[in-house]
């Protein structure tokens, strides 16, 4: 069976890792590229990586372009995404890399985005309780946001299992640059952000604020608070999230500990790493692995999980198609990296 | 008016920089300059940027080599400045940029640090309450951790006008490289630093929580709990500490910001940025100032401070220089950097 | 069919990078994995990003473990792997990583390396006039060096075609610091190379510069004699080689560009760039492609080449799987990653 | 005295560091900061690192502003610093840190600029033979380009004491991106530069390789011919040139090492490292020093030169200021960074 693929978006970062990706899966016929201002490009003069695809040329991001694919993928502005997709014929397999419909809140939605929701589709991250399940045989999936990859999967084991407070999370993330897309900003420019660390969207402002709070407070089943920070570290690609919350009264080490064996002990991309080691974002670079490791300050009392993706793989491009593969019932693992690429 | 100074420790990344400031400050000569193992060596071979003292030969840290001198500056591992401060004259300025006399509390240096405490020094970060005005005149001073310098001038004009709730404190700091030392260790080496960023110490083990709590508790008057997770960021020098506390019941953003304004307006090293603007590593680098942002997230009912300094100068060795300035009389910015370098 | 491999010298960057490619390889049935100091740690310490293969154990590195697998990679220091090879089986592939067994002439050896020549095996550059037949069968295989691979691919089709005057070539090339390995030494600790060039073995004196004649005199059938300049970049994974030669009188920049579009149009890891399109080692990262572009500067008479590789995948591990493949007759692209992982 | 300064060009890298080195110096009053879109911009937002020029407002470029003071920075695009410069009174001091009067050959500036040519200024390289002297009491100053700075100071002791050949000189050059100036270009963003060696105007199309050109063959007496490949490193600041040339017949070593060690022996700046060290980028960050170190490759008949500067500091701003303090008569070294900035 071979299963054809329509990526838009593909002069981006996460269009170019979907491709990435996609260029490498057994089951999968690429056809339509698609970008906007660069259509009619060859696709290696802007992804010089993607030597297998390298003469490939940009078509328009068009309804008429991508219809007729089994599978589409959106790795486009949020509006955008929601735009296109409502166009495309129901049994095609949507998957929308932005942000149109992660939230389940409208109210959420218009005030972080300030228009109207699109509405909610299963959310792609099939590690969260019950939702490997939710994501077979979908039809439009809604992959998370980079930063919430990482933040659920720090944290869901504990508030599944009642085992947190909901009222005083904290998290503080560092984001290689690659998660702020690939613009011509001169904030972005490598003589200003090689070796420099810098905060953004502080006070409650990003806008992944409310899809972290959903996700735990789905696994929760009462409403969780977050603070989030994200910063800006001097490197590609890569999230560290540093992710904590207070125990619950009486609440155990040894407890703990297991909930996040339990959660994670048969997945095959999500890690609790061995006592004593600690995460690294280059251990995971290119890969589809989540790698963490907790800590109980009893001292605190907090429960520290610091957690490490690679934002483009696990936190974009990987998720995606691990879902479609879920979606389409292909080997989970079909045309995802295994390995990552370090040094 | 001439004051002979001696730097000890020369070798490493600390003595570097002691050396680099003292190097161009007008009322100093630069007396011994001593190591260990290096001991013997031209200067120039181990630290190549100090092109000024290329052709000094390093002498052996001991205390007859940095007796007779108006100023010693300790920049060694902690339990070697205590035992070598102890033979010093009385009347001599000993700064020591390790940590053997920063904590007040020799139960917590013996949770920390696993020996006997040494004593406490006179804490050379004037820009607390009524620090300045303790570093006049004094003998022995001792040099905050980096961490803690930037937790600290984060956090503490919201204690010191009790503004902020004491008992949940969360602190992330990204720290770089040189934060480490100069240590030929393959998880310190570029290959595997570069591109990678990761947490150490996590759940409370790290040296430097107990002299936060310190810090924090002798502003608020009252025990102030942290939670302080260090990562390593990919780039040589600069921290940026992400402080958060819960505001008290009925702050004000406007009494926030104008408690730190106030705390800082005067300070010559010391700044909290105009709104709009986030503080960023590389804008301190060489320098010896702190910046820094506030936010309200009156969501989670949190105050979130950003602060950038650079680990070596403001962290270290120009806290140092600027301490001795204080306590010698001399105009307090003598040999300090007022610019950063960048990009 | 499934080929059995022991990979030796696990816990450096050679070794994990050739586990990287083989855990990917259709054909292939890791078998022992060996070390010398690390014998007996969990592969996950030592290689956290080859996630497939974490619980595995190094074994020693021993004849007795290495033997009985139908391929032996050595990734092994100088000599050591010559001398592990002169006891394997003879019906075994070896493939040394390491520089035992690429020269051809003694004298040259004992100049470079002060010890007795091992002897000279084919040699894993499929691309070069003639060699992908020499490697079809061979059950000894010497892997270039990585500054060979990138200076080879890039001048050899101008020597092939009697193009370029032998008595002149200039070759500066930039590796990334895991050229250098995986060694606790202070010179390669990240506070030294992140933000910092420099040069090393200038003036001839480094052991590739032989290897690098010898390729290119091969070619030539003739003398070449080279001037080579290695340097460090603050990076961990990539060589950007510049290597120059002097045209030979009445030599075109189209006679040029066809030679080298010749050599190339066919291979499918060696590709001469689209003109306007540079090389950048970021486009190869992790993959086992060299891109290059060429200039014939006919003011100075000069053709200059530059040629990115991988030095760890093309310049190293690549190479040694690609020769793999054709020894054994599989296909020549098995387990190689054809897209590179950027940005 | 007081000497009043203008800066234009003041939101770019090169005006930044001309105010970084300004601001620390003790006979200057710095007048008007002056830029084109930025003007009326706070000079803190857009140049953070400079706190003690933070509150400073930009004013327009214009000749009004400009004119009035003692001295004139120019750091403008090409084209644009003569014409303002044509304007500005006799008797100030112009120094222009573009290119627009380094040239002496109109047929070279038309041919690489393609623009009339604006005549030729006093060369602001001191350390040139005879140089210094031309620049005592000058009213026009040309800064030369960062490139050519590092390639004469490598190569011009060997031409001018008759030690090498004139015609097969060839450099490689790694800048670091702030080279390519604070501008906003994809190709310039740090997920595209960082982990990243590229090279660019290869075969002779730099603009800077007519000025190396002109500068040795006027040292030489002859024609000397150059091969100039520049490449982009993944660092802000720094170049490493590696510059080689064939020794004329006979010449030793010896004569060689004597030949630099006497043209630099007395320089402040400018330093032949000792034998077994080489030149770092890093050891120079943000500081006036040029090191360099040289190799007799007797095998190829190539001398090497490897020479690292700071591109903003020597390669700019640093020897504009140096130019400046011989112009007036000042001390040489008045407000220019000694020592660097390392790690």
């Amino acid at each position: 069976m071979t299963i054809s693929v329509a990526v838009s978006g593909a002069s981006g970062y996460a269009g170019g890792e979907v491709l990435r990706l996609l260029a490498g899966h057994p089951d999968v016929t690429i056809g339509a590229i698609t970008a906007h201002s660069n259509a009619g490009s060859r696709l290696g003069e802007l992804q010089p990586h993607l030597h297998g695809l390298a003469n490939r040329i940009l078509e328009d991001t068009s309804v008429e372009n991508l219809a007729g694919h089994d599978v589409v993928f959106l790795a486009l502005p949020h509006g955008a995404s929601a735009e296109i997709a409502a166009q495309l014929p129901e049994g095609t397999l949507v998957i929308d890399a932005g942000a149109d419909h992660r939230l389940e809140d409208p109210a959420a939605w218009e005030k972080f985005y300030g228009s109207d929701h699109a509405g909610t589709w299963p959310y792609g991250l099939p590690e969260l309780p019950g939702q490997r399940e939710a994501l077979k045989g979908a039809k439009r999936i809604a992959v998370p946001g980079c930063y919430p990859t990482s933040a659920l999967l720090a944290l869901t084991p504990g508030y599944a299992n009642q085992l947190l407070q909901p009222d005083d999370v904290v998290i503080v993330s560092a984001s290689g640059t690659s998660g702020a897309g690939k613009a011509a900003k001169v904030n972005l420019i490598g003589s200003e952000v090689m070796g420099s660390m810098s905060p953004y969207g502080v006070g409650g402002g990003h806008r992944h604020t409310p899809e972290i709070e959903q996700g735990l407070s789905n696994a929760a089943g009462e409403k969780v608070t977050v603070s989030f920070t994200p910063t800006l570290a001097p490197m590609s690609r890569g999230i560290l999230s540093t992710a904590t919350a207070k125990a619950k009264p009486g609440v155990t080490a040894a407890e703990l500990r297991s909930a996040w064996a339990e959660a994670y002990d048969d997945e095959p991309f999500v890690h609790l790493l061995p006592e004593g080691q600690w995460p690294a974002t280059k251990s995971v670079q290119g890969s589809n692995h989540a790698v963490m490791q907790l800590a109980f300050d009893e001292h605190s009392g907090r429960v520290i999980v610091t957690c490490a993706i690679d934002n483009l793989t696990k936190g974009t491009a990987g998720g995606a198609v691990q879902s479609m593969n879920i979606a389409l019932g292909l080997d989970e693992s079909a045309g995802l990296n295994v390995q990552g690429v370090a040094p």
